[in-house]
């Protein structure tokens, strides 16, 4: 297979900083796209996949799936897109097409993995995925998404991961007009999941630890804050939200936030802590309330996702920077300085 | 409001046996039904009532709350039964009627609490509830049910707990043909949840501790079984349930059991540990699973459920005691000592 070489930013070992770096890409294929990355999102995952943090990291690692570009070359096959269009690229880039889960069109749920689009296995070029930190990216049509015209291009790029992770448990869950729906940690997933689910129709309640969001959970569409500090507003709000999406990552009681769900709410958690939450039986059982997980979106429903927002306008609070400053980046990231994603401005990887 | 008094069973104080005692019923108003109490079944909830392990028992406390017995008087406004009929109570004996779960027909999720048939408050005498450990009861027709005339009358007791407490969760989660259940936990509650999931049309997989029950797992109607004790078996059997249907009160590894399930599978909990279980976030985020909980049934759900056991003729595993043994009964209970439930019959208390 024919490739070319392209420049990216990526890593060699797990305590090494992210440097410029050659990596291959394959010449498009019948059914494949070629996309010039103009922006690219910082996901809190590039930084646990870079540090080799959840394990089985392949070096080099070039992170990087919040992928805004435009198109440069197509294969001939290629009916969904032409050159010169603006494109986008998430989390995946492949599945195994033919489980009960990507049949239905819930490839993120591929029985047998999907493929992510950096640190996942390149079956082109029998090696690892590169991803978004770099001049350009080679993906198959099915996987490449339709980006509204309308939109902010840099602050689209989140809405590759963080708006799509948050979109699918929304939907799947079925909030809209009507459900009282709980938000809980207002970052990068957080503040897309208020402006999604307001957009939605939903009434939103944030739940923080920090009164220094109040105002911004404000701004950003929710209908009421709670200071998950301030027992007393807890205890208040007790049996009161259809849904709760659960956006914190670092430990957290979550008896204290499956209290706040109505008979039969679910808590969907998006965030990962690292180590297991304690469930008290008695959190679940008398009001059969349901603790749940979901993991990013499939493409249709990120192509949903992408069109809901061209239509309400929806973007990404970004700030942007060079690639040259990803190191820093990641260091504010760690400290949760960053309202609410950093996203790479590409054109400095060709400088 | 007049009273009368009949013979019941029960303690005055948590370290107390059960003895003899009196206590008062109402006569019947108009829409109530008096029944005389042939079986009661033994629960485990009784033991934990009457040694105040739930904390905030009432005594004196008379348990029970699976009974089956004969109308001796209805009130005039009573539609649905005539003296001489056989009728059952179950867990719940009112509820407030007006929220929003009681008039969808859920009343075991009453918004105001469901008044349960021991250890509740009566409205009518403004004392606790007394249970089915007694001579007769007296309840109105909208908490009676009926009970299919094939059945065991002994055998039928636990349907109204331990049957309605499996059949809930099973009905909400559509388990039927084409599903694959899982029932951890061979108890009390576990044989009927496996009787109940196989005449639903399920492929029913028991999990259990004890090579000891595999042979009964299968008597039960399992088709398969898994020892949780066995790691190879378990990994063998990762992501290949629908729904699990736990019914362990015992403290154990919940990661263990919801890695059995495939995306979007859920484990309910039936069983109520009494220290909270951790979850990680890896055992619901790849694959969309849910950790829930649920709790008895309605009264149309317990209904429902012995109308299907008179079909398909379920009743469950009993071992038949006078009142006297109560005391004895509770210790064996505690050691897991019955094939599946202890029924009192209750001619013994009027000797």
């Amino acid at each position: 297979m024919n490739t070319f070489s392209v420049k990216a930013f990526g890593t060699e070992a797990p305590e090494a900083d992210l440097k410029q770096l050659t990596i291959e890409r394959r010449e498009v294929s019948d059914r494949d796209v070629e996309i010039d990355i103009i922006f690219c999102g910082v996901c809190h995952s590039d930084l646990h996949t870079a540090r080799n943090e959840w394990h089985g990291t392949v070096y080099p690692n070039v992170p990087g799936h919040e992928i805004v570009g435009r198109i440069t070359k197509i294969g001939k096959g290629v009916s969904k897109f032409k050159v010169g269009d603006i494109a986008a690229v998430g989390c995946m880039v492949d599945s195994c097409r033919e489980c009960e889960q990507c049949k239905k069109g819930s490839e993120q749920y591929c029985e047998k993995g999907n493929i992510q689009t950096y640190n996942g296995h390149d079956k082109h070029l029998n090696k690892q995925t590169f991803g978004g930190y770099s001049e350009r990216i080679v993906v198959e049509e099915d996987f490449v998404l339709r980006v509204p015209e309308n939109l902010d291009l840099a602050a689209t790029a989140p809405l590759l991961c963080a708006g799509v992770t948050t979109w699918s448990p929304l939907k799947h869950w079925n909030v809209g007009p009507g459900t009282r729906v709980g938000v809980v940690g207002i970052g990068g997933l957080g503040h897309m999941g208020v402006k999604l689910a307001k957009a939605m129709g939903a009434y939103v309640v944030v739940i923080t630890t920090s009164s220094s969001k109040v105002a911004d959970a404000q701004r950003l569409g929710a209908d009421e804050v709670i200071l998950s500090t301030d027992e007393a507003q807890m205890k208040a709000n007790v049996n009161t939200l259809n849904f709760v999406l659960d956006c914190v990552s670092a430990q957290h009681n979550i008896n204290d936030y499956l209290a706040l769900l109505k008979v039969d709410g679910t808590l969907a958690l998006v965030g990962a802590p690292e180590h297991p939450l304690p469930v008290a039986a008695f959190s679940l059982i008398p009001t059969r309330r349901s603790f749940a997980g979901s993991t990013i979106g499939s493409i249709a429903e990120t192509q949903e996702m992408l069109d809901f927002c061209g239509k309400h306008n929806i973007t990404s609070d970004i700030e942007l920077i060079n690639i040259q400053d990803i190191n820093t980046a990641y260091e504010r990231l760690l400290k949760g300085d960053v309202k609410y994603r950093f996203v790479i401005d590409m054109a400095s990887l060709k400088r």
